[in-house]
């Protein structure tokens, strides 16, 4: 299948070069960048030396495909799709445009004209996890943010079960390849090395999706940690009801137990007993775990992932894996590293 | 005044050799160490060279002088006390012993036997924020935990104003100074560094001392962040009534706006809109900021310390200087580094 | 082909367990650990999680099988050897015992009984780029050292060519993943962290591979730096004659241009003009590159790799593919992440 | 005494006002910056809350003072002299402009038109070490570079000696604040994190202050490391003859024994037996140690310091101390952090 990646000169660009080279199914055709245009893709993703003869091209000179992937800013997806429809059948979107079905939560988080409705309509939600049957066959696919996604897997099993009395409270930490790749005062590494910084207390736009996705009212904040790659997310709930660890556990299988994907973390005697990004550096895991106190009334749930995998590139590829009926798990195999 | 540090190989009990032999009224006579005795200060605290002569030694040869730190295990300052008011006419225990005043509290958290109800009942808690009038004149003062310590500062006003309904959630984060200097497979850098490690979702001891000094339900899991020093806790409120952001400046003001060593951090446009630990580094400030949702009904508040200082060596001597009526700033007057 | 590895819960020997697990010609069937036996491999290598069912066992318990991975301490690997051989026809070794073949060499850097003279005859010096004759077919291999394998891919092309005048001097930096498993002082995170410790400024015992397989004098000295993986050696050359750029670029081409594992890095206007190790963590790569004063008269080669595998458990595979006549890069394609 | 304290939004003029504002024979008067004037020195560099209520100002507020510190870019300071010398009658320029006295060296290594020579003349080269005479009284005063001052403190007693043959290998590694202020590529966090980066193996400024004040040849290449702060430098020396480590120890101690801000590090047993920079941080200290090999014909030494402070603010007050006749350690006697 031939696939184009627009926008490849972007962090989750790269992991997308990455991820479809070593795809058996896809043959890389074009990675553009007006920017870079011309350059080799080495020059930019220097993990790429030797791996391709592939520049950068700009993205006039995409020629027909059979599936495109925006890695593009916000808004300039939305923009395109009727450009890239003519170039592709099948488009998978890693932008924010079309997450959001709901008008007035898209208005709250984001500026700038929504997409059109009808295309909005059209695109399958990117959860392997919660929406497998829906992306079975899809041609329009939209990835949902790297935060929003591990809160939801962490979330979602306790929502659909009736298990969550009031907001959930969501402390989410992230590294500083979530930012992007343009340089900024906030970015700059004398500021950003060590830093716990607490940028938005309140109002993040993954609220939305997770809020969407769950059904149920999410206080987040967000801290930029000392990390390049990697989110965790901390979710306090209060259960509705007295639950135990083994009905917990119970919920839990029965959501995750067959996923290629979603690694339960249960440990009692390890350094490692709750999910922590470091070891999933590269890999498409979420590990989901929790830990309930011993009055039955706080629940903490903990998930984490490669916000450029698992958060985005890696779910590209594992969407349109279930899309396309390939193996789900094709491209996707790195277990990560231990220790790192 | 003359001076002995207890333990004084550990990393509180280097803080207080740097702490005290920069202090004008202090001579630091003798500084214990059983596993380093006869080595130069220099050999386990590196920064010291050329700072001091003095080498360490055991208990024993500690002589008579008017004050002793205590910076020893749990457990092992209790049953010392009698020996070290032998010695020395005033105590300052940096250990956990003698802050917990609750017993059923204290047995929860801490195994062994409890502190001496006689000795317990002496020793002032050492707040100079909550407690000034007690220290003034102290002989013996018991200091606080460090994450207690940072999270009692957010919240003591609010939970004295009768403004916190329900369990607060505090989400602490420490960097691996705080585990002191003996090596274990969690400290091990290549398993330590990197990490973002849930050790405790639930059951910390320091939730005791938060809910003793503020009398409200905590819920606290401390998570272990790629640093050395530093301690940040972020606490979620509920309100328990509208209140504005004016309201909560006035009130935090009210509780600190003279203080020293508590600074309230208030930024609209600068990098650091809320406190984070790396500025704090060696210094005895607690920075305290926080941010209210738009609807007012969510707060999450945020403070910083250095483990090592003002959670720790630092406060310790912020409570000597208040006990002995010294200018309350002396030995403490570093500011900080930026950038670090 | 079925593989053991012997002494499995060190980092080499995860990292064994990783590569051998996706190896397409390998199955996987006993890893040894005296102290984990009965724990599952997740225990210790938090990577391993949903990877396989194997648990540690003793090794005792390793069956009859093709061939041996020893990532066992230096001397318990010669001590073991006829042992071993019952078990498996073949054996490769990744400890010391077997690098060196100058018994006063050796003496000079280690210190108890060296290996048995019959038994070092027999194993092959594991250097696909200079021994790859050597290496087929060979039943018995020895992998070298990292910062050796590191300096002697840096140094081999010019000592060949005889470009080398004088003694080298190649600093070495390297990661805290090479100290091992064993929690110490040195490595307790807070005094390991942000470290720029120069542990051995004379007499590393790499010093000797690296004379061994080059034949020329080195000094090396050997820096901790703030790593988990890595290894960079920097290596100042004088010239035996006026050499220019174009003709060093020959000269390495000419010896790697066409191997699999050691890349070339020559770049004017990217942010990575010389090889380091961050993008290189999980890859079999070393990557080489040089610069040359403006007078000629002064070179620096600069090479990178990942101690635990082009400097260990990679090197060790890619070398028991030569040696049955698998495709060279089985188990061992994955790219390497960025940014990182 | 008033200062002010021109280009105080970088990091070096952050550095200055942090010594400056609790330096005992000091008024800070003014703190310029174009881009920041009228806020507070807080947002800028948010250390200094609530330690000044000082707002930067332009260039042009600027009034008649005793002292001006020149903290702005190279070419800024040459040409800007006869402004600041009517503005005041001392001034201590911290940029490059008046290091070099060889026209030729200078043209070697900066562009742009060098210095007026009459106001070359009358600078004073600080270094408290070689120049303290010289720097007596002095009106100006030049200080020198950070990776300069390093390895001058390094070498210069063996120079001194005629102990150098040939010519000294320099191996110099630099934290991310050596940079400056300015975001760039190169500083963004996620490509700056964990770098291990040569961005010059050859030609870089500092060579020629080394040569110069050490008259000897220089190769020096530079690593960017993982670190905000902190410069060591690794100098290898063939000795010009037989010499012992006790016949090294003399010479160095005579040279710096009675430096109240060099120290000699010379450690058998402990965890840092070379001098390394991360303890020296906020310090006014230059670390320097050294290592001979068993066969006497090759040195490692070893120096280290902060670059923003021994390497440049500190060492400015270090002079200004010595001119102006004050206590040489006013304003400069943190003893630094550990562990940190």
């Amino acid at each position: 299948m031939r696939a184009s990646v627009i926008g490849g000169s972007g962090y989750i660009g790269g992991e997308l070069v990455r991820l479809l080279l070593q795809h058996p199914e896809v043959d890389l055709m074009h990675v553009t960048s007006s920017r870079h245009s011309g350059r080799p893709l080495r020059a930019v993703h220097p993990n790429m030396r030797d791996q391709t003869d592939l520049t950068f091209v700009p993205d006039e000179e995409v020629t027909a495909c059979d599936v495109v992937f925006l890695a593009v800013p916000h808004g300039a997806a939305a923009k395109s799709l009727d450009k890239w429809s003519e170039i592709a059948p099948k488009i998978v979107d890693l932008s924010a445009d079309h997450r959001l079905h709901d008008s007035a939560a898209r208005e709250r988080f984001y500026s700038g004209p929504g997409p059109d409705p009808e295309w909005l309509s059209r695109f399958q939600a990117g959860f392997p996890e919660l929406n497998r049957d829906g992306l079975r066959g899809a041609d329009h696919i939209s990835v949902p943010g790297c935060m929003a996604n591990a809160a939801i897997l962490a979330l979602h099993p306790l929502a659909r079960a009736g298990l969550v009395e009031g907001p959930v409270q969501v402390d989410a930490r992230t590294g500083s390849s979530g930012g992007g790749r343009t340089p900024d005062e906030g970015s700059h590494h004398p500021e950003r090395s060590g830093a716990l910084r607490m940028a938005k207390p309140h109002g993040h736009r993954h609220i939305a999706e997770i809020e969407q996705a769950c059904g149920v009212k999410v206080h987040m904040s967000v801290t930029a940690i000392e990390a390049v790659r990697g989110v965790q997310v901390v979710c306090r709930v209060t259960p509705s009801r007295r639950v135990s660890e083994r009905e917990l556990w119970a919920l839990y299988r029965e959501a995750y137990g067959k996923e290629p994907f979603v690694r339960l973390v249960r440990e009692r005697s390890a350094l490692h007993r709750l999910p922590e990004p470091k070891i999933l550096s590269g890999t498409n895991y979420c590990d989901v775990g929790f830990a309930l106190n011993a009055d039955g009334d706080h629940l903490v749930v903990v998930a984490a992932l490669d916000n450029l995998v698992k958060g985005g590139a890696g779910n590209a590829v594992h969407c349109f894996n279930i899309a396309n009926g390939f193996d789900e798990t094709a491209g996707l195999r790195f277990a990560g590293l231990h220790p790192v």
